[in-house]
């Protein structure tokens, strides 16, 4: 499936070699390093691998290496004649020119051939520079990242190498690559070896210097001084000391990666996690991620040539947060740069270029009028308090409550979770996730409400049970785009049943009641942590359109209202699982054609690498806060409230985001959903797919949207959180295809749900799409 | 003081000109585009800057560019002869080798002159490549940062150029610098001028390619055709597009940072702010921040001469999270290398490595034999919130209380302040904080507590007037240290008299009013939020003693209990201000010799870069949590819960702390402070500063203790958070010194702080103890 594994086997030390630049003695010192296996090693076997070699046959740097050490295996992959850089000799090639991704599965293939013929060592070579081009025109560096081979980075000795060698550390290490040596000839003249050995003990890399080989000459003695180059460097303690590092860093991570589970079930206190069923073998090691995937430690290899590691399709996008790929370059530099730039700087009364063109770029792409302030904060649950404080303050202001009055309450969805802090929890009905919380008090009025999911091929407009007299009962549709036809739905007979019933329970809770409400509270189309839940958007806007009319209901301070004013109730809008992509589009309000007067947003802000999140308020609820006392204002902050890293990490991902949209990146997805019947609406799991699922006999039902696959399982034994019908799949999930990769899923209670990223490719999805309807088939 | 601004003038355009490596043409490329701006602007002056040149006078590049433009002034700072890196001319050298401060001074001073000289342009010329040593041996890309010239990077157009360009680029990038151009010289055979193009392109960085120069012949005529090919340079598309870029790039710089304070003002809903007393006028607009400083935008330029740009002291440390100084380069590559390695991986029953050797780091390091486990969260106040659900949780369970039981309570200080969501704020009691937050409510019982500071050069043990019938009257001491020496103390008639105080409260409170306690919680040592209050460190130690001793009034669930089981109540302390060195110790619970059940930590846990929080527990409260039952669990986690870039900056942070420990580098302000009547108690504030405070008339108090500086003046209209007396001595520091450097700082009512970062020099921080005198004699 393309999908690339790091590289790791026991009995393979295997190192790729990177130059600070062209010319500096890569191959020289390969050769040196594998000449001094050779004879420190006489039993072990060496493989030297050029993936890529420019240049004419006989002045390849294989050649070279196996001109000079005996019984090594040296292999070049991709060869092209013109001595010029890969990108340019691949262009003027007549011949076979690999993507990226072949590339990496022919090295992956002949490393793997290596494997089985271990124990031994393995250099493998790059060309030129660490960003030198490969064939495709992308960088080595970042080209070659999947595998994540530990480097050796070749130091340059020539003048202006301190810089060009401490450069091109910095590259691959911003990339993840752990640099294991740094090796370069020693120059007397410019000196660079000796900075370069303190340079980077400070770094806690290890810099050697070894002899310059002997200069060219044109006696035809060349090949003998190098013979005696080499045979006498061997001997050398620098070269001792090389092959030291690289035993022992291998050694050392291999039994580092071993140990991590079990040291971590002894001092890690997991979140949501029953430590009872925690032990090392249920926790999964992971030792970097790139694309869609971890790389997980293989749980069982059977023998030391098996691959150490997996690649595991992360099938919760990391919590949900995950956007635009693992180790996303461009995601790294926009953090390095601001770090660079600011570090942290403290917001109250200042401002940085990172917070305000964030915040400008969020309200001018929210496209909501009401939208003008917005309010920084660390993660959704901080960022739900701080609505919630918004909102609750609006409603006391203007109805002239007591703004401190206790038993103010919100309107919301039952089921709905907005995050984990007390304040956050409050705003939802009691549960599974509550029951046992110090302080946790449910203060609102949760209604229940029509859901949506394709059964035996059709959406459902699914009426609960306890509403069949109020709403009457469920009705199909062909497509979900005509579910999402609010316009056209509205005005029929059941849009019309969804507003008398909303109307009627409010004025119960308040006029009969005589309940207090401060806030209208919603996540926008779907429920997150409720269980993946498709709720049907007309129900949403409606009861958003009914609590806005109900001025006579809720009161409105006595004063008309401007289009843009909140009137009814705030409304605020959960928007940080399902907005900024997650479900195709940039803000979720749109999918129900309604303007929150709070809305919030964290996970795909920072495109899934830090914590961030963002609060956007109206006028008509910033104005509530205003007056001459000091107590009157929101008197919420946090610490890096705004810092900006995750500023400028999030102004990335947003252009990216925005970026992919305008490029049509995802028109290929959105073909296969078209209807005519509705406004746009798609998913980056295939429509095939889902329509095949919701056929399956085992699964109640099915939604695809955005990049959110759920499947309902039928449990006999009753749905909810604490269903366990889900976790057989999730296990063979888990298993993974032909031990080549896996799937990592997280459920809830008897839904299970994979997440893609916004850059997952076609292809994967579809190869995960028929492993797991494999699974399926013989899960259950 | 060394502080150093950044550079920034509107009537000079000045960049710095980068090479991605030695002999890319850096010097031809001045050359070049200084007489391009000659032709062009030919009323303009033009300034070259060569601040350390290497190499014989004659071939300098200062004469090079005097050579061939007219009318230009081209300068050279440091000048060696020999043709080798700065570092080690500078080392061979027998004249004046200027300290990195030095030079930026010398070229802070000479830009000045030119910007006194201008408008005009100048070209700051650096040596070799971006990394390439200055005299000092630091790379002059960290060299210069202080003063972030904006750069033009001269691209490498030979082989392997692609490489070195990139990198060089990354190396800028990521220490805040901006590339406004990238340009090299066109290569057919390498090509690499079209590679780079599009490269940067992508990353909104124009790059651009000028033909080459003609090659040196031995014919004499060397200079004739320099001439001729700067002359016909001059005239190219390209040239023209350089000087649009560069002029472009400084005036919108300008125009956006005068922008946005008021389009901050219209669009930012600011944290802990009253709205109404902000304006453009109140923001401060940050440009960048290096060190212990912010560059601010002047806010009151005479005229078009005057810098744009000031260093402003972040003297509330940026909310107290600043500890290894902003823009810190360690700190940015361990987060990019995160960001590279893993983004963010989902930590649910997963484990990498930052998240493990940050854990086990803490632990180690925290020296209390109580903890055990280390939950991970995004903020201070979310850790609060963790760490309350512990130890509600534990006190029900043992106490067989229904563990969702609403009239639990915690016991705490009065005016302590543990964070901004719900269920950290009902910790707190009710104050102007929280008066007129909804859903807040005050769950506890807070003690009045002794407090200590500074009088007429005395230490005071204060006992509030409400507790002096049971703890009598305060007491003097000579030093702060014998404060701190507690085993002595205790059992001192004071001592005797707190413990009886404490059991006669909390016997009333449990035994006669039945109230039920869950939790005792802590800011050790010092109240942060509540006013920088250093409370008797003897009462917190009694207070937490006493409750422990007391299974009699709070209940031992009938069990025996080990020396590291919790007994009374779980006790939290919450050092997410006061730890990790904050008060010049790793742990503050180590200042009273307490080791808590639950602690907390965050701010420097980051050093001062990124959001994380630790909430470490012991084994006795993670026990609480075991059951078959998943709702048993501790049902909270967040979306970035243990993000591998902020643990490892955090694990970053804290080595470079403990290595600042054991390298002796506080050594020099410890010297001052040294007491031979109890522990080591220091603070980076001198002793004979903080003495001479305490004498001032107009001052009530004064503490200084590790990087916390906190002076309450002494205000007739009573004290508190809504005192305004400190302004006027808060507006004094914000104008500055000579309008050459000024000082940021944050009030809590009549108490105004400073706090230095842990890398402040002593020569900064006693400049700024100088201006603070200096300030407040006027000021009051």
């Amino acid at each position: 499936m393309g999908v690339i594994r790091s590289v790791l086997w026991k009995s393979l030390n295997c190192h790729q070699v990177y130059g600070a630049n062209t010319n500096v003695g890569k191959t020289i010192i390969s050769t040196a390093i594998c000449g001094s296996l050779r004879r420190k090693f006489p039993d072990s076997k060496i493989w030297y691998l050029k993936p890529v070699s420019t240049g004419p046959l006989t002045e390849a740097d294989d050649c070279h290496v196996g001109n000079f050490v005996s019984d090594i295996q040296a292999d070049c992959l991709y060869q092209f004649d013109e001595p010029v850089s890969p990108h340019i000799a691949a262009k003027q090639s007549t011949g076979n020119v690999p993507s990226d991704s072949e590339l990496l599965q022919s090295i992956w293939s002949k490393l793997s051939q290596y494997a089985d013929d271990a124990p031994g060592w393995a250099l493998v070579e790059t060309a030129g520079g660490v960003h030198s081009p490969g064939p495709s025109g992308t960088s080595q560096a970042d080209l070659f990242r999947p595998i994540r081979l530990p480097t050796i980075l070749v130091g340059d000795s020539n003048l202006g190498g301190i810089s060009s060698s401490i450069s091109a550390f910095e590259s691959l290490h911003a990339r993840g690559y752990d640099t294991n040596l740094v090796i370069l000839f020693a120059n007397d003249r410019y000196k660079n070896h000796e900075y370069l050995i303190e340079y980077f003990s400070k770094r806690e890399v290890t810099a050697l210097s070894i002899p310059a080989p002997p200069e060219w000459q044109p006696d035809g003695g060349d090949r003998q001084r190098m013979t005696e180059y080499y045979d006498k460097l061997s001997e050398t303690g620098a070269m001792e000391q090389a092959l030291g590092i690289l035993k022992t860093k291998h050694e050392d991570r291999i039994e580092n990666l071993a140990s991590m589970a079990s040291r971590a079930s002894s001092v890690i206190w997991y979140p949501f996690s029953q430590h009872t069923s925690i032990s090392a073998a249920t926790i999964t090691t992971i030792d970097s991620a790139y694309g869609d995937h971890f790389q997980t430690l293989t749980s069982t290899p059977e023998n030391s040539r098996d691959p150490l590691l997996n690649a595991t399709f992360d099938g919760s996008a990391s919590w949900w947060t995950q956007g635009l790929g693992h180790g996303n370059v461009e995601l790294s530099q926009a953090a390095s740069y601001a770090a660079g730039r600011f570090g942290h700087v403290m917001f109250a009364g200042a401002v940085h270029e990172p917070a305000l063109t964030l915040a400008e770029s969020l309200l001018a792409n929210m496209q909501n009028s009401r939208l003008s302030r917005v309010f920084y904060s660390d993660n959704g649950s901080t960022g739900i308090e701080v609505a919630i404080k918004m909102a609750l303050r609006a409603s006391a202001v203007r109805n002239g409550w007591d703004v401190s009055v206790k038993d103010l309450e919100v309107i919301g969805l039952k089921g709905s979770y907005h995050g984990d802090t007390i304040g956050a929890m409050d705003c939802s009905e009691p549960s599974v996730y509550n029951e046992k919380v110090g302080w946790y008090s449910g203060r609102g009025y949760w209604f229940e409400y029509p859901t949506v999911r394709m059964v035996d091929g059709s959406w459902i407009v699914e009426i609960p049970e306890a509403l069949k007299q109020e709403l009457g009962s469920s009705s199909q549709y062909a497509s979900v785009s005509e579910i999402f036809n609010l316009s056209g739905r509205q005005s029929e007979p059941l849009g019309q049943r969804y507003r008398t019933y909303i109307k009627k329970v409010i004025t119960n809770l308040v006029k009969d009641d005589k309940r207090k409400f401060g806030a209208l509270i919603l996540e926008p189309v779907v429920l997150g942590a409720g269980g993946m839940i498709l709720i049907d958007p007309l129900f949403q806007k409606l009861l958003v359109d009914v609590v806005r009319e109900s001025r006579d209901i809720f009161g409105s301070g006595g004063r008309s209202h401007t289009p843009t004013d909140w009137t009814g109730l705030p409304v605020i809008f959960d928007e940080v699982f399902t907005g900024l992509y997650r479900l195709g589009r940039f803000s979720s309000a749109s999918f129900i054609g309604v303007e929150p007067d709070i809305s919030v947003h964290a996970k795909l802000l920072t495109g899934g690498l830090i914590p961030l999140c963002a609060t956007l308020a109206s006028g008509s609820i910033f104005e509530s806060f205003l007056s001459p006392e000091k107590s009157d204002a929101l008197l919420h902050g946090h610490s890096y409230t705004a810092h900006a890293v995750g500023c400028t990490v999030a102004q990335a991902s947003i252009n990216s985001m925005l970026v992919m949209e305008r490029n049509h990146v995802w028109d290929d997805f959105k073909a296969e959903w078209q209807d005519s019947k509705g406004p746009e609406i798609w998913s980056m799991w295939s429509r095939e797919f889902v329509e095949k699922l919701s056929y399956d006999p085992t699964i109640e039902g099915v939604i695809g949207l955005g990049s959110v696959l759920a499947i309902t399982l039928k449990d006999s034994a009753g749905s909810g959180y604490t269903s366990s019908i889900s976790q057989d799949l999730q296990s063979r999930l888990a298993r993974g295809k032909y031990r080549e990769w896996n799937i990592h899923s997280r459920v809830l209670g008897n839904v299970i749900y994979l997440m893609s990223s916004l850059t997952s490719t076609k292809q994967n999805l579809r190869e995960i799409e028929e492993f797991v309807e494999s699974c399926i088939s013989k899960a259950l």
